[in-house]
């Protein structure tokens, strides 16, 4: 330990460095529920990719885990701290480097907040699409490291899509570019793509070349009321089966609607048990939103409402994305769940979801990214109730077994962290299983990168 | 050999087997030039997943090496067979297993024709967009295994993006499940994305899950006249930089035009240095090629013709897609390269390309996707004339050192395989290729998928 710090301190500056217990605590897990997580022996904030250079050097010399951290705003603990581990937070290397319009690309430190880039590269006329809920909070590296989605998605894709190369400090130190600036390439196997969504097990990303987009006139927003999520689910089916565009399809059922009542007073309908929200960001909203409207009515909407303005619309999404924190305060703990079925099961997956919120006497209230069939059921539980902590616990596995038998896969977007490492085995079976821990001893042959997540 | 032939019968229909030398010949090398290829011991056609296991069964059990081949329409030399192996052609596994509108997917097996999925799903209203040149020959496991582009990408992106989950049999003949029939998943590493573009290294692709789009409407092409290459690719920035979409962006040189001219009659302008071609699908094309034709006057063009109709605008498609075809009769042979830049360095890789030319004393015709900064200069020659063929490899190689200088890559689209080896280990660098090579033993520890290629 005193070696570790010695070492550490040799090629890093004072403030980069905290060994103060009660700080270094604080550092010790993101925000899911219930994974367990250690005490770090130290936290590390470099501003340099040759700090990030020596801590990879010292860890390895001294076979001392690493786990890297961006806001910490994870939902599978992919973050957590190991014991007598260094956390290494990539917070403080927050710069944009580069935005070229010409190019669509913008070139950015890991700890670049998702929502200053956006609105960055928004002053050029550009568009960073991936928009995860806690936007104003997450990093770019942790949104690289855990393969974030959002609202968007439906239409624009995750962020995966949007990295074009990467710059990586490997498990011992050396620099590894990988990728490219260029809007195409294919030389070699795609080890930029390797990176994303691998949760910081394959290395540490110190810089980042990214797409954008031309940045699209502001989206209006649709509401519509069913009187089942099925019929909500038959909208979503029938809006895609015929070839729209929405820039975003969003079911909340009615306890994540009731939430956000409570929560914020936003004055959505009580009666319904399934609003869906579609969006249009094209040169006429108007004329798809009628469209869209009209095969909502035919799929049993009960009351459809398109807004009429861009506030309108944003007042809409602003219900959507307090979802999950309105449902956390449905019972004192929840744990939310990520599965992705085909938009074709989507029906079936959350009927399902009812069927076992039943069974197991719970609350789950369930919003979902429905343009994609990425579902996120929130199973609301007393933590000091143990009996119904079990429930909660069985329950949130029974969906994940769901979401598989429906064809699906048990993260759309939130990882695989600490909190469904047997499920990913389960999902990926053994040759799978087997070929991802070949790259992974390639890439960390001492296994300290942010061990005990994904496997 | 008669130990491998009586193996294989063991396990494959007698006309799954070729051995006839003559023809097993044919099948030796794809549509590049001047790239070694030996001659294989037999040709296998498999018609089942149960087959192509047996085949690598047999293959690891005698050490065998195995090149799989789509249609052999590839430009790099990466389905050329090595001495003594199996070819594995995938052409008979031809079945579209699936087309789901609401899911927009299509499962196919590898050797369904890329034009044949295209019209396939254009009868529900959806569209694969990926579309080589080739298109009409060329196979989808061919496009998965050099992760090909075409004149689309642009707009809609290159195969890798369409490419949801594979069924991959490894080098020992079991079967690997990659990725998802969801639209989003971030299930452990993006095994799916490392076999896009590996050149048949890694396995042996057998079904693919592909994401569709919406059809969308037919596009409205504009051609404009440029007094110098320069001002092309000023206008190509310029139309980037104001944020719109073209659905193809492309330039063809003096060269390049006249050489389309006499194979094809096509009465295309044989005064102008660069054509540039754009084209619209959106709502509004006459509306976007109107905003476009003004950024290319201003650019300097000194003729801009938009097309009336669509009939007008294949035809200009047609003399584009026949450039590379129109090089090849230039001189008795051609290399064909397939440097992508950053946009914003386009102009200076044309002109640079222009300079070789004349340093090396050769015609260097450039046909390139322009809105991608992707280039495929064609070095034309005299293959009988040693000194001709000497100076045309000189050009080639000087072209991707360009490339690389310009910060891009050596190759867009059209891959390594035996072609530019030496090349890819200078772009990674000793950091990657070490990584790479680690991923290629994991998943070929005897190294027995088409050796010689990549690497």
């Amino acid at each position: 330990m005193d070696d570790l710090l010695e070492r550490l301190r040799a090629g890093l500056p004072a403030e980069a460095l905290i060994t103060d217990p009660d700080v270094t605590a604080s550092y010790g897990n993101d925000m899911a529920s219930f994974c367990a997580a250690g005490t770090p022996a130290v936290v590390v904030l470099p501003r340099s990719v040759e700090q990030v250079q020596h801590v990879m050097r010292t860890a390895t010399a001294l076979r001392v885990p690493v786990v890297p951290q961006g806001a910490r705003t994870g939902l599978s603990g992919a973050a957590n701290a190991s014991d007598g581990c260094i956390v290494l937070s990539l917070t403080k290397m927050d710069r944009i480097l580069e935005i070229s319009p010409v190019d669509r690309i913008a070139v950015v430190e890991p700890g670049v907040v998702n929502a200053v880039l956006s609105r960055a590269v928004g002053e050029h006329g550009l568009y960073y699409p991936p928009d995860p809920s806690s936007w104003e909070m997450c990093t770019i590296g942790g949104n690289i490291g855990t393969a974030s989605g959002g609202l968007c998605c439906v239409k624009y894709g995750v962020t995966a899509e949007y990295v074009l190369g990467l710059t990586v400090v490997l498990a011992d130190g050396r620099l590894l570019k990988t990728g490219r600036r260029t809007a195409k390439g294919v030389a070699g196997y795609d080890l930029t793509r390797l990176f994303v969504g691998s949760e910081g097990s394959l290395g540490i990303v110190v810089e980042a070349v990214l797409a954008l987009r031309p940045q699209p006139p502001a989206q209006l927003v649709l509401a519509a009321e069913f009187p089942s999520a099925a019929a909500a689910c038959d909208a979503v089916c029938a809006i895609m089966e015929r070839g729209h565009t929405p820039s975003l399809l969003e079911i909340m059922d009615r306890t994540t609607v009731r939430a956000v009542n409570k929560l914020a007073n936003m004055g959505l309908p009580e009666t319904t048990e399934a609003l869906l929200l579609a969006a249009f960001d094209t040169p006429d909203p108007g004329a798809d939103l009628a469209a869209v409207g009209t095969l909502c009515e035919a799929a049993g909407a009960s009351e459809v409402v398109p807004a009429d303005t861009v506030a309108e619309s944003e007042l809409l999404l602003q219900a959507r994305r307090m979802s999950l924190t309105a449902l956390e305060t449905v019972k004192s703990a929840t744990m939310i769940d990520d599965v992705c079925v085909p938009r074709s099961k989507l029906g079936a997956m959350i009927e399902g979801t009812a069927a076992i919120a039943e069974k197991y006497d719970l609350t789950i209230g369930v919003c979902a990214h429905a343009g994609d069939g990425n579902t996120h059921p929130v199973v609301c539980f007393d933590h000091l109730d143990p009996d119904e902590s079990r429930r909660a616990r069985e329950s949130f596995d029974e969906i994940m077994a769901l979401g598989l038998e429906l064809g699906g896969t048990i993260t759309g977007e939130h990882g695989v962290g600490v909190l469904k490492k047997e499920w990913l085995a389960r999902e990926l079976g053994p040759v799978s299983l087997e070929l991802q821990r070949g790259i992974k001893q390639t890439f960390d042959p001492l296994g300290i990168l942010n061990p005990g997540k994904l496997f």
